[in-house]
């Protein structure tokens, strides 16, 4: 049996039933994104997916990435699967023609991302990074940077990597300390940059770094950071590659997890660099790609846990041990109570993350494309807001689903040849990197909440009580979501009304606002998809339908109420969080 | 600074405040275990955890364990270390005098493991286990066996192991096909163990194997396995060590964490064993054993969240980043609100998990010494419902601990050198041995609760109520602390009035019955910690007496409310767990 198989019918039930798909093939932009043709590459990047890219997974942990005379040296295999990738045009899907591209929604390309994570999520991380470069060069770079850089990137014969954090810099962009000096048309970056993922490889004959760095002249802080664009080998004019540029990988980081992923230390040392966008607007640009790459980060944890999912549920259904209730044989167990409460839990968590990842994901294509200006404000709104939430809470569940996966696997799972620990490792990382989790959070209450006065927000809960009014089958679900709208609501209300009173207040709700949030909005598009599966089974014989409808009933009765306990720890406020004296911490008395 | 230094104040509040260590050290039999007595050890073992033992633990994950042609090679400095843990005497305190123990209570025993474990899991797998393994041969064995293991045993001299595991037979111990055939005046014992702890070494002279099987005539499953000795090397006469038995490591796992302790494939190729207890009863003695390992594992939740918890609060006094709320200079994160709550939710659930795990283990002391019969039989049974509230809870709580760990540092938390990634790995496997949490949540709702009317919880349920009623400073955590039990007390009913006609019910909420029990009782603890820290604070001016107390506010306003979502999910009932045919679990349609 196939390690991997792609989850074609909820992908389409949440592109379609939740993120709009049909609405975005129905403009006339999009006419070659037809259902059949969406089938057609959704189908064929399940393919690739399960028997290219999956194969690769263990053997690439177990190899791991060495840094050698040349650069950093790959998994050997991960040369052939970056080769059909980049010859199937799977990294041109969603970007302008005028440059390559297919001129797909980006929606579209959400569930095939999501299938290179689950596939292989060390090797994903280069794809992922290269359409962030895209998307930030198209949007910020010259037309001449774009004519030289965004065809070979688009085609994929070339790859990108963000080059942001330094050795103290960790969240705080601030502190960056990498100069660039202006020579002749370019300029001259140097410094140190870490943690700086597929940093160097040979998969691509060339890599694009953006970097941050300061100009001599720049102001301190982050309104001081400007980008550059710096190539791993220079372009000649006619586009041929040139010399190597004085840039590459110092060292590896030895890491728990994506073993298969160069974390790379970086050198600039005098490196050629070219200037994006405006001098010390850097960060503004880099927020394009980084909000895109939350998403694909929170993308990632979908695709982890449907991994970790698939591979717990195989095992539950093989692994024979005492009797279940009702039996006297010995049986699988997946016959168990409690079996069954794991993977329901890994299932139904699964499911709401992907449905409100894609969601998310949707809104940016109406931002953009969307023919009323004031809806396509509404909707980056409605993006800009989902995205902390997004990062956030499916980074979070994917650390309690690959977490089940594990113990669903007993003592095999603690084995590394049993291959849920990787899937436990891997999606460690995803709550730390692209802003930690508790950045996110403070996104989320801050600059998403506060900063609009709960504009978007309310704008979302305006979104659920209108598919609660709607809900024709399942009322009752409809009304325990209605009580989990409330306290987002109260929730809101404290937030808003108490964060001028107390400035510590915000950072003191902020997780469990996101994991409020994110419990909540998960329920309603499960909800959404049940209401949509329940329809569609009247005239279908398709039982994932059914499944559908089983497993948002679980999702209201065993996970939706934590809900209650998020609420009521928001509204403790900060008094017990910020009460004991930093001295007082020790626990070494 | 040291890596690990026991927290002896908490520790000596949980033993005195909670676990009622004065009454054990008020009776005769224990008049060597004063209060200057009890203080002396604790200061020693601390000394012994922090300077001998703690700094092998990240050498030891990276040298990890070898199998060799004379077996198992582990880390080289287990060797010294050992051998200062056998010379101090740390294996006998709790012990019988008649066989060289220091007849000190069991509950003193108790925060000396946990400092054991704290400084290194892996190296104190080994002690722990033959602690488990003389009290199964104290309680079961023959005077003739006794007397010749066990002052080896208590000595440190010669270490156990348990050997219950077979492949196919996990949890489901009905399984065992090891043989044993009787000769002579022994048995030949046949058959392969898997995941067997510290199988071999050579840290002592000779091991003591307790293995699980089958006599010829036995009964089919769980009434036909006996228990027998089998010793690495045969015992002369004089007590001197004999010939090499047939007992040894086929081979090792290659395992996520605990990399130094060597998890063996065992093989007994008619190996000279010996009867232990009697035939076809070798569940009940192993039993004995299980659970004080439970209590031992429950134990080592806390010690690698305590361990976790001492390195995440040291970078995040020392990690300056931007200015925290109220401040325009860049400072430690420790400032900040998000990060507070992670420390303190570290702190708060370590040290609710240390008083109810010493509770647990006090109550075993009185179990067994206390006057009264009525009482002992009241405080085994309460040790005996505890027992899987400890295991499970504070294991589980240990995952969240050591993630959060992890989390705090940011992107070091990712890289291995920076140790907060062992603790993780390292914890992972807390919840899976020794019986998983699913076994422990199914023990805690069936021979823990229905099998005796709930008569064990109700009791426990007075006793908080008790502190409820006599809470002089803390009354409106007392009312909160009330709320829970309410909780407590109607998934009680809803289990005992609802077990027999829905035979399902018990499993499927048999995991948020556990939670929900020590998310409770783990507030009570810290309740009765909080009351007694503030009498002590008003004849003291140490201010770890304050800290207890912001802490436990900390913990019911920011984790308690938990019990919220699992009361309500416990009031789901099994409908939804159950629903979901067995052939729509799939995603891959």
């Amino acid at each position: 049996m196939a390690d991997y198989n792609a989850p074609l019918k909820d992908m389409k039930l949440a592109l379609n039933q939740v993120a709009r798909m049909t609405q975005l093939s129905a403009m006339p932009r999009f006419e070659d994104a037809s259902a059949d043709m969406v089938d057609a590459i959704l189908e064929e990047a399940s393919r690739v997916s399960r028997d290219v890219i999956a194969p690769t997974n263990w053997e690439g942990d177990q190899q791991g990435v060495k840094l050698g005379p040349d650069g950093v040296v790959c998994p050997e295999s991960f040369h052939g699967v970056y080769q059909q990738y980049a010859e199937g045009g799977w990294g041109s899907l969603q970007f302008d023609p005028e440059y390559g591209g297919q001129g797909m929604p980006y929606l579209l390309s959400v569930p095939v991302m999501e299938m290179w994570q689950s596939a292989n999520l060390s090797w994903g991380l280069c794809p992922l990074l290269s359409q962030g470069a895209v998307e930030c060069l198209y949007l910020n770079a010259s037309d001449e940077l774009k004519n030289i850089y965004l065809p070979k990137l688009i085609s994929g014969e070339w790859a990108g990597t963000m080059n942001l954090t330094e050795g103290g810099a960790g969240s705080d962009l601030s502190q960056v300390r990498c100069k660039a000096e202006p020579q002749d048309d370019h300029y001259l970056i140097s410094g140190e940059k870490i943690f700086i993922t597929w940093g160097d490889h040979s998969l691509t004959e060339n890599i694009v770094h953006l970097v941050l760095a300061r100009l001599p002249d720049a102001p301190a802080g982050v309104r001081g950071i400007s980008l550059f664009l710096v190539p791993k080998y220079l372009v000649n004019a006619d586009g041929s590659l040139g010399e190597r540029n004085r840039a590459g990988a110092l060292s590896l980081e030895h890491k728990l997890g994506i073993h298969a992923s160069p974390t790379c230390v970086m050198e600039f040392d005098g490196s050629v660099g070219y200037l994006v966008g405006e001098p010390n607007r850097g960060l503004a640009c880099m927020f394009t790609m980084m909000n895109n790459a939350r998403l694909g980060v929170g993308l990632q944890g979908v695709s982890i846990s449907e991994r970790a999912y698939q591979k717990a549920l195989i095992f539950a259904g093989e692994r024979i041990q005492g009797p279940a209730v009702g039996s006297r044989e010995p049986g699988p167990i997946i016959r168990h109570g409690d079996v069954r409460r794991m993977l329901l839990t890994m299932k139904s968590l699964t499911e709401a993350a992907r449905a409100l990842t894609y969601d998310a994901c949707g809104s940016l294509d109406f931002a953009e494309h969307a023919e009323d200006a004031a809806q396509r404000e509404d909707e980056r709104a409605r993006a800009a807001l989902l995205t902390p939430i997004v990062k956030g809470w499916c980074t979070e569940i994917a650390q309690e689903v690959t977490s089940l996966g594990v113990q669903i696997h007993g003592g095999m799972g603690f084995i590394e040849e049993t291959g849920a620990a990787q899937f436990f490792r891997d999606a460690r990382i995803l709550p730390i990197y692209e802003g930690t989790n508790g950045i996110q959070a403070l996104d989320l209450v801050g600059r998403k909440t506060t900063m609009d006065k709960g504009r978007a927000l309310t704008a979302l809960i305006a979104e659920m009580r209108a598919t609660i009014a709607g809900a024709e089958h399942f009322s009752d679900l409809a009304a325990e979501l209605e009580n989990g709208v409330k306290a987002l609501e109260v929730a809101r209300d404290l937030l808003l009304q108490g964060y001028e009173a107390d400035a510590q207040l915000p950072g003191a709700i902020a997780y469990n606002f996101m994991m409020l949030a994110g419990t909540v909005t998960g329920g309603w598009e499960l909800l959404r998809q049940a209401e949509a599966a329940k329809a569609m089974q009247q005239s279908s014989d398709d039982s994932f339908y059914a499944a559908k409808q089983s497993t948002t009933r679980f999702y209201f009765a065993q996970i939706l109420p934590r809900y209650l306990g998020f609420a009521q720890m928001i509204n403790a406020g900060s008094a017990t969080i910020t009460e004991l004296p930093e001295e007082q911490f020790s626990s070494a008395w």
